[in-house]
């Protein structure tokens, strides 16, 4: 039997083995910089900067919905993003994985949500079918853009020189 | 001369106003349902949502930086999400919206973010070139999936079959 719990800070090596499990499937497995103190300190402190779900086939871990909540400016509420899906691969195909998807849209509701947001690669044309099937949206015009690592502390370090706007 | 500051509660008309300014430039003044109210609950309780710093000339606001943090699992650290930049329009070609984006990169390093990021629309190549010679990068691949309003309510009150996993 499935069950959706909240994780715990005591479930820290579950979410990194969870996690670790989507950089697999990504073929990414070595980006992986996260520890379990890492997911303890910044999900399971005062301020939450993330949240879980953990989905359990029989008690066992089996997959999870990896959330955080950004905000609509034209909505004034907030919105819920999910950054990571994952359900291991024998546990696949019975509908664990929407029954996460559902049970987030379930939390967004309730904590006021208006917007339920992520990410598909645009050649995953399955992915996209089946959540347009849900009701969903694929805004294919917007791209988003990344700075990182020694990108990130140069842009930090850049002086602009702002010049007086006319009829200032 | 240009200020940088973070907004505090009093502000809420400002930042109001300024994001009427660029729903309008977007072409689309009439999509913002948020209020002062929602500004003030939302951005300046206990646990604020978001962030705001405002762009003063001679004292007098002239364009902002609306952010939040989001969280990277691969990097186990949070990520800066700019989620809207505006210059009012006769204050634009001075270095001001740069200014504000090289300051919120200052305030992804003192909050430990690894990641800086925010969307563009993928016929804006003035606006990609810009940020490509800043050392950001344009994720092309990825696109955002949104599901909003009665769409959601609905995959919120849908039932999931989940059927047993094959051995267990």
């Amino acid at each position: 039997m499935l069950t959706l719990r909240p994780a715990e800070a005591a479930d820290a090596p579950v979410i990194l083995r969870l996690i670790h499990g989507l950089a697999e499937y990504e073929k990414a497995p070595h980006e992986v910089l996260a520890t379990e103190a890492d997911i303890v300190r910044d999900g399971f402190g005062a301020k939450p900067m993330f949240h879980v779900v953990l989905a359990e086939w029989a008690g066992a871990p089996v997959g999870f919905a990896f959330y955080f909540f950004n905000y609509s400016t034209w909505h004034g509420r907030p919105g819920l993003y999910l950054e990571d899906l994952f359900v291991e691969p024998p546990y696949r195909g019975y509908g664990i994985g929407k029954a996460l998807l559902v049970h987030l849209a379930q939390i967004a509701v309730a904590e006021g949500c208006r917007r339920y947001q992520w990410q598909v690669l645009d050649w995953n044309q399955p992915a996209i079918d089946f959540y347009e099937a849900m009701g969903a949206s694929v805004l294919k015009e917007w791209l988003t853009v990344r700075i990182d690592g020694e990108n990130l502390a140069r842009l930090a370090s850049t002086h602009v020189h702002v010049r007086p706007p006319a009829g200032s």
